[in-house]
């Protein structure tokens, strides 16, 4: 696949925005990640669901985590396409895992010792973008972070790259598909 | 919203599955629940992301949980809008909660200590059907609990509008929109 010029891509956001009728503020936001220089994707929050997972990160938080994926990512995670067609994006959406009182209290009945966790504030949210011209040099992937809208700094984006390395064989996604 | 008959939802559906060119066998069984006769909706897998959770079922399994929803569902959950329209269809999604080890072993590096939980294998799907006046008698909604395709029984399907009752101030429904 071609590198989509930019007027395309700005094309593409805007038919999203319209056609999933995003609601988040995020997607008008104009700062991009250092290194890769990835913007947040409108309506990103819109895609389809890739799985979800729960992440005890000792000494910093306790997370609830989704992963969604845009058509052609999702489209590669099933039909088992490796590596991963360039215009996959892949988002992760991470939040607190916070007690919650209120479904204890009606689960307790039926289930008595059942603790329900829900997801609390967001964490970060962070995307993978595939262009295997673009981003060469870190296996075709180009990475992003954000909170509260605002793109992590350089040292961590030199971060991303090298953790994703073990996945080498799965095109550094470590993510699989949810049946 | 006006009932729609068999034939308009059987199209619906039909367009759904091309539309969003699902996978999943599920959507082709012909299997319904009991008392409320909801088969599973085609395509649902491809619904837009309310929310997820982790359930700690006492006794029972670990599970990780995510609820999905139709366009009209997920347009209520947005806008705040309460009761549920009818047509409203809510899917939640339960995996087991199982250990990564292999998620462990990279994050232990950076963060000594993490550690990582997956989906493993699905324990069941359960959706909410909104019909104000087919399911009058339960608050609008109909229940409907698969495991494996298969629907639960009719003494599992009692105990749905039950344990939904403590959310009456929110239409029955316990899931909040996930930031």
């Amino acid at each position: 696949m071609k590198r989509m010029p930019v007027v395309v891509i700005a094309a593409v956001m805007a038919i999203a925005v319209i056609g999933t009728m995003t609601f988040s503020a995020e997607g008008a936001d104009e700062a991009s990640s250092p290194i890769y220089g990835i913007k947040i994707p409108a309506g990103y929050r819109d895609w389809k669901l890739i799985a979800v997972d729960h992440l005890l990160l000792a000494g910093k938080s306790d997370q609830l985590r989704a992963q969604l994926g845009n058509d052609i990512a999702i489209k590669a995670f099933r039909e088992g396409k490796l590596p991963f067609p360039d215009g996959s994006i892949i988002a992760a959406i991470h939040w607190t895992h916070v007690a919650s009182d209120g479904n204890d209290k009606v689960l307790d009945g039926p289930f008595p010792g059942t603790r329900s966790f829900v997801v609390g504030s967001r964490v970060n949210i962070q995307f993978m973008v595939k262009d295997s011209k673009k981003y060469a040099a870190t296996g075709g992937w180009g990475f992003a972070d954000f909170t509260d809208g605002k793109p992590g700094s350089e040292a961590l984006h030199k971060t991303c790259f090298p953790c994703h390395t073990p996945a080498k064989d799965r095109d550094y996604v470590f993510t699989r598909y949810a049946p």
